[in-house]
């Protein structure tokens, strides 16, 4: 019980709730692993980003960083929310316009952008490219000029600030394959490049500092060094941007030891700080875009997976294994995540046994959470792990040929699902056989 | 020059080849990012280990390890060298199925495989299960008991020995999810529930050590444990063990620091220890069988990269962009593994500027390869990354929504497709839109 966080439930059967819907029912219904999303907890996050940065700060823009986990069905959820949309690649941009995105709500991150990726961006009409380096400038010469079509941009700004979870680092000069830095010059002499663009229109800068960040200080201290740089940009040219675009990070709650701030309180923190900045800069305040992605999905998602395999070696670890692991969730690999899980069909029973959870990859580091106390786990148990909304269906896999999971929205009691359920035959389906080679009889055609 | 292996030519117009395809076109022709697989490279690397294997020891079946690298084509090329196949899941399983691999020479592993997969392996006749564990004998026992079939089966042991690249490590009891302990007993006793299973056939005894071996002493310990285990169990049942499969995990060469033995002399050399082994504990030699993966495919992979954006921080780095990265190859964030790599279209040139190599990924940690000598690159170079043979496709991701680069086989200067590039549409294919969701008009449809 001690494990779950506030907003699942646990029923009069013992078992626990997202939304409504009971996670054991959802399993046996959709299969498992199933990435499940808390809708209602989605919606949440988005309304409090939306109106915390609202009570603090005069005009604003929260977009969905759609990295953190994007199909077309978030898209419509993140719109009908009034999030924008922050885009990284073709792919991610192809998806949003795939599911009827305003266009123009859109932000195109990413260091760097291919031609096709930018063409496809001004074709559909993207409200802002992201520019990141000479390169790309260059690429949007070719692309726009002498066409007549003017494209909106924001310059990536390498503050020279990172965040790093619980503190931040001013670096100076900072050593990031991402954007222009502001010391040495390189910001500057690309704004006067993009100001003397026939084709492009200056809108405001962008950064980002970091994630899972919980230190909000961070944000002020990267708010006054982009303010400080506008306010050189207004003296060296005059050009005074409309739009400040402060990027994403927000931390969220993986396990008992992480203690963010709510999301509305956040939101309104940050907004007060900027405010505060430009303020005391006496320059007209921007509009103020922020792009959670994690802090929007992060926390609603829960996978269930079913328990299969169970071995106890005496004195030693107890291995629980699970139908998934590194394949649908590689954030514990990569990144040495820690999670929390429950027995879903056991949720409101003592988490009495200390256990490690396995994954099903043939490779010894598939290890899901170590040393985490469970209910008395059996094969055939759904297990529920927390927090999995963001970045993991999205670096999901198919390692070992896994097919990747579905994914079901939770809301007041129905489970749909937005994603379907990979099939063997979609893992194959790019697999082709030169002449050669033959798929009945090989050996035979081969000697014959 | 100095970074390229010596299977990798060099062409009169400075280009990269592999297997007498210039690299440079293959980028041209099929895009980039693309794996290339040496086709002449593969086949003989199956063959050193066949031959060498065979050199030493009286019966031996070499099994390529698929979770490396599979797809159909792959299947029918290590068939056509008389290679077995080991599996480690349903989808990789069916890959083999849909080549027209012969199930007879399959052995499928897995620490948690599932009754649909082991229903899956049954109804093809898989020739070995490689059993993990009493809950498979469970599930095992389900499906077959009352049919009067009759499935082979190896047991895989957890022998109490680690290979840690260089060295190996005795751990008396093995803290891990794979295989049945000796040391306690727990092995013993599921070779006599093994034995009185009437639809089993006991046929011998898996394990695997560890992967990107080098010091080949920790198959010749392994080798010693197994045996005396073995001659325990003949002395309490009687039973002869007719295989013993040790797994793969022979290492490669990724940088100029790995010097492995060559495949044959390997091959030969674990022949040689096993022979040893067994002959100094009187035990009938077993057939003896090798699963090898990345020492297969691993150098015979090159991975080819446009230039893009390059970012000069004076002073500090040069970050050289490339249009793939961390979803096509997450190797190095997730092992810290380190790649050379050269300007494939200025092969022949001095690498004389030391970059770093980062992916187009939306994260910091997008970086491919730190502190390189290259040949000063420039946007529109392609950049050939050596030894991604193994664990890049096979691991590769979506992230960021990034399609899936396309898989070309060289061989004798032709280049051929076995995995086609992914498209977006697919990317997108298993997105469904709930009915209060719809495509177009969506902020319209919901407040309408």
């Amino acid at each position: 019980m001690t494990n779950i966080p506030e907003h699942f439930q646990i029923n009069s059967q013992g078992h626990l709730e997202v939304s409504g819907c009971d996670t054991v029912e959802l399993a046996k219904k959709f299969g498992t692993p199933l990435y499940v999303l808390d809708e209602t907890r989605i919606r949440q996050n988005c309304r409090d980003y939306v109106a915390g940065l609202a009570e603090a700060y005069p005009e604003t823009q929260v977009c969905y960083a759609g990295k953190a986990f994007l199909c077309r069905a978030i898209c419509c959820l993140v719109e009908q929310e009034g999030l924008g949309l922050d885009v990284v690649s073709g792919g991610e941009l192809f998806t949003a316009l795939k599911a009827g995105f305003p266009p123009e709500k859109i932000y195109f991150h990413g260091n760097n952008k291919s031609r096709e990726e930018l063409a496809l961006a001004l074709e559909n009409g993207v409200g802002y490219l992201v520019v990141d380096g000479l390169y790309e400038l260059e690429l949007l010469r070719e692309l726009l000029g002498g066409t007549g079509k003017r494209q909106r941009v924001l310059l990536r700004l390498a503050p020279g600030v990172e965040a790093h979870t619980h503190v931040y680092i001013q670096t100076g000069q900072e050593d990031s394959k991402f954007g222009l830095a502001i010391n040495g010059g390189q910001a500057l002499r690309a704004v006067k490049t993009v100001l003397e663009s026939p084709y492009l229109e200056l809108a405001g800068f962008h950064a980002h500092i970091g994630s899972q960040i919980f230190d909000l200080t961070s944000y002020e201290v990267a708010a006054g060094i982009l303010g400080r740089f506008m306010v050189e940009v207004r003296r060296e040219t005059g050009f005074i941007a409309k739009v400040l675009n402060l990027g994403g990070g927000l931390g969220i709650r993986y396990t008992r030891e992480d203690k963010p701030l709510p999301v509305r309180e956040a939101a309104k923190r940050t907004g007060q700080m900027v405010r505060e900045v430009f303020a005391a800069l006496d320059y007209p305040w921007p509009k103020l875009v922020l792009e959670p992605g994690r802090s929007i999905v992060g926390d609603a998602g829960v996978t269930l997976y079913t328990i299969g395999n169970i071995k106890t070696i005496p004195g030693i670890r107890r291995y629980v294994m699970v139908d998934g692991g590194m394949a649908d969730n590689p954030r514990v690999a990569l990144y040495q995540a820690v999670y929390e899980a429950v027995v879903a069909n056991k949720a409101g029973r003592p988490a009495g046994e200390v256990v490690t959870v396995a994954g099903k990859a043939c490779e010894s580091g598939d290890i899901l959470i170590r040393d985490i106390p469970l209910a008395a786990p059996e094969p055939g148990d759904i297990l529920a792990v927390f927090a999995t909304g963001a970045y993991t269906y999205s670096m999901a896999s198919n390692y070992n040929r896994l097919p990747r999971p579905a994914v079901v929205l939770a809301a007041n009691g129905q489970g749909e699902l937005i994603v379907a359920r990979e099939t063997y035959e979609q893992i194959v389906a790019n697999d082709l056989l030169p002449p050669r080679f033959c798929g009945k009889g090989v050996r035979e055609a081969v000697e014959g």
